[in-house]
């Protein structure tokens, strides 16, 4: 393991310019973001994602040693005085670990071609709220999905809030950030887009959804783009008998993913 | 329509005794709650709720006589400074208009019987996160459910996060504050009580939830309680091929809530 460096000094330069991650601007330009708290750096690392440095509090030494330690080999190790991860922190009661994180590239070329299973992929067309977001990537990875695809105006998939509400999923679902590319070549591969739309007129429980697919994920006030509309091969409508009048993205999201779970495993028994 | 009285300042009497009902403790005690912006205050009038003051700005005069003024009969109604909006306000940029609304008393006894259709209740076993709660309230109204009933240590159902993340599903669900008393009644006539768990072993889709049922969902970090396990006529385990343990309890219900709606349907159809 490395030397652990100490830093007290919320001025220190370092500290500064990790604290400058909690903005999306210099995420993208480091190619880093900020994981905090033992469960969620733990499940960074099981992940195999490429941890950068991690920071501790000294009164934090007993879980670090049990959770972290194991995994270290080369990064950079500080112990922090409670100020420095105040300052990084974007809790209210710090759990007195950081980690910096590298943003993997996810690419088309890395998609695993099978002959056996069809694939799921979900693409954020303007989404905007970070829990809803991260409650997509934690509902996707539970429902085997292969990966998020980011439409233009969706928010950062790196910011706290939404690392947080996805529960760790976020290091195991690959995230592609080109999105507008990554829908056309999955298209002209022969995946099927399906959108929900509240005016659309085919039952979601009516459709084939076992083979390959893209589900559409609209912004949470004025839902699917005219762009992405037009695009797709199938316009679901989730029937809903009561009286509101549309579902939470996030929930709308998972009720299609999970009545795919549902026809293949109808398929898989029959 | 009642006289439009001015409140200039937020150490008005009136004010300070609404500022008050930010706090659960002052909710329950005077049965009363906050509805901020014209969507929702709109929204609650329509619902038919009971609105006992309504406050808003001078600048937002329009839209005052557009949305709320054609519901005004007997309710308080004042025009306030912005010092006083912000006051009573939870959000950054305060819409100009806050109602304050009665709680109804739900019971047993307004349950509508019906020989022809099944009904489905909601019954939160420890739920905290109100952004969930709001969530699960919205799904239940679309659904069809009749009420959501509030179990032990349930987080409360008036705060503003709840209300506006329900988008004002909140106004047409009958919520049960007497939880137990509630569940038991409900048990006693022949509802089945369904729990998700990560331990079940019945798959969700094999199970039959188109009769009179209570769907429980328990607490975000730690479940269902034992003593709700215990009644539990059916342990439903949501299917996930992919690796995440556990979905968002709010996404959890949902999923439950919608397959039900499947079913209803199949039923109907054949």
């Amino acid at each position: 393991m490395t030397n652990i460096q100490h830093i007290e000094s919320r001025n220190n330069g370092k500290i500064r310019a990790f604290k400058k991650l909690k903005e999306k601007k210099h995420r993208t330009k480091e190619g880093l973001y900020l994981v905090e708290g033992f469960r969620l750096l733990e499940e960074a690392f099981k992940a195999g994602k490429t941890v950068h440095a991690v920071l501790y509090t000294e009164e934090k030494e007993e879980d670090f040693s049990r959770y972290i330690r194991p995994y270290i080999e080369r990064e950079e190790v500080y112990l922090a005085s409670q100020d420095v991860i105040m300052e990084l922190s974007s809790t209210v009661h710090p759990q007195g670990i950081i980690g910096i994180v590298s943003i993997d590239e996810s690419s088309f070329t890395d998609i695993p071609i099978s002959y056996e299973d069809t694939s799921l992929f979900i693409y954020l067309d303007g989404l905007q709220d970070p829990g809803n977001f991260g409650t997509i990537i934690r509902s996707a990875h539970a429902s085997g999905a292969k990966g998020i695809i980011l439409g233009r105006n969706t928010v950062d998939a790196f910011s706290e809030k939404v690392i947080r509400s996805s529960m760790g999923s976020i290091f195991h679902m690959p995230i592609y950030q080109n999105g507008e590319e990554m829908l056309s070549r999955l298209l002209a591969k022969g995946y099927q887009l399906a959108v929900t739309s509240l005016l659309a007129k085919k039952n979601l429980y009516h459709e084939d959804l076992t083979g390959n697919l893209i589900v559409a994920i609209g912004n949470e006030g004025s839902g699917i783009t005219e762009e992405i509309a037009q695009k797709a091969d199938t316009l679901l409508k989730i029937p809903m008998p009561g009286g509101a009048e549309s579902l939470n993205a996030a929930v709308a999201a998972s009720i299609v993913l999970f009545e795919r779970v549902r026809q293949l495993e109808w398929t898989q028994f029959s």
